[in-house]
């Protein structure tokens, strides 16, 4: 895709933190961004629902690139959790994010770009963090494995951030966390999307 | 568990290549075996069924280690998956060991462990096996977390175990990769069950 000046990028979770400075930051560098968001943005949609993804991508139809900054995993300790904590994590993140791919994929240019996201849990447990921990292994395997199976030269990179400076709320859950600025995050897309990588995991 | 002499070890998926071995190396090192199979054994259990899970632990009563073998993923071209091979895998290698941890837990005497199996594609993929590294690293990912949770000291693994030499059938999805003896992978579920260590991947 290096060759082509503008790419139609696809954000899902447009509206969240690293979704807003993700999609400002490619508009300043001249691409088309289409804003997905549950209930904002360009278009709507729930990656929970496989049904409103695939609404989506026939609405939106071809794309150079999808990245998402969506998907929702439940905290608490571990011997209080559900069966529906576990099953909503797993349809969101995990599931959220593997059908955002299985869908969009007709509709990715050749050499286009997914872009997914996993977090710093995967590999630095904490208190309350079970299902995050799984689920983020899960995601990052995923890339891992699509990004030999991916036809067309179409690529697929994970960012795995930390905490981020501007979630205050969470800082507490992640005592001895050096927090990460949005901004950084949303230029690890940009190394994903803009960049040739494939099959990686870039901590931020 | 150290001090104690027997074991009451409960080995699901006791019937499989490395199950058997398991039993008869635990059996042979004067420890008590209960057996589980979906057909066979001395108990009957499904881990895709959290009830056949429950029901299972209720007959049992208090154990000192659960140790699982069992578990299916899907295999197949990325772009020929459906969602109810995804659904299938999840339920059974991914969430039927979480369940069983979360299940036997109530019945694990303190200081017990569990002994959950992932498999080398966690970090090496191979043709058709996207939904195996998914789940293997989400289970990874779910010991990691967990064995820092976990209460009355008990201890959670995971055994990650290469292609078995003898499941011959497998050898020629995984070219290159040298198979490992099963007696070897039984020997890795004991350095869980009867040693000290606790959150560890075991490759084999």
């Amino acid at each position: 895709m290096s060759q082509k000046q503008s790419l139609n990028v696809v954000v899902i979770g447009a509206s969240g933190t690293i979704g807003k400075l993700l999609v400002q930051s490619l508009q300043e560098k001249g691409h088309q961004v289409i804003q997905v968001s549950r209930s904002s943005g360009d278009y709507q949609a729930d990656i929970r629902d496989k049904q409103s993804l695939e609404a989506l991508f026939e609405k939106i139809g071809s794309v150079d690139a999808v990245a998402n900054a969506a998907g929702e995993v439940v905290a608490g300790p571990f011997t209080s959790l559900t069966d529906d904590q576990y099953a909503l994590s797993f349809r969101s993140k995990l599931m959220g994010q593997i059908n955002i791919v299985r869908t969009a994929l007709p509709y990715l240019a050749d050499s286009g770009s997914f872009t997914l996201v996993s977090g710093v849990l995967t590999d630095e447990p904490i208190a309350g963090g079970t299902i995050g921990t799984a689920v983020n292994g899960a995601v990052e395997g995923f890339v891992k494995a699509a990004a030999h199976e991916l036809p067309r030269g179409v690529r697929i990179n994970c960012i795995s951030p930390t905490v981020l400076t501007e979630s205050v709320a969470f800082h507490p859950y992640f005592p001895g966390f050096i927090p990460v600025d949005g901004w950084k995050v949303a230029r690890a897309y940009e190394r994903s999307i803009l960049g040739i990588i494939n099959g990686r995991i870039l901590h931020v």
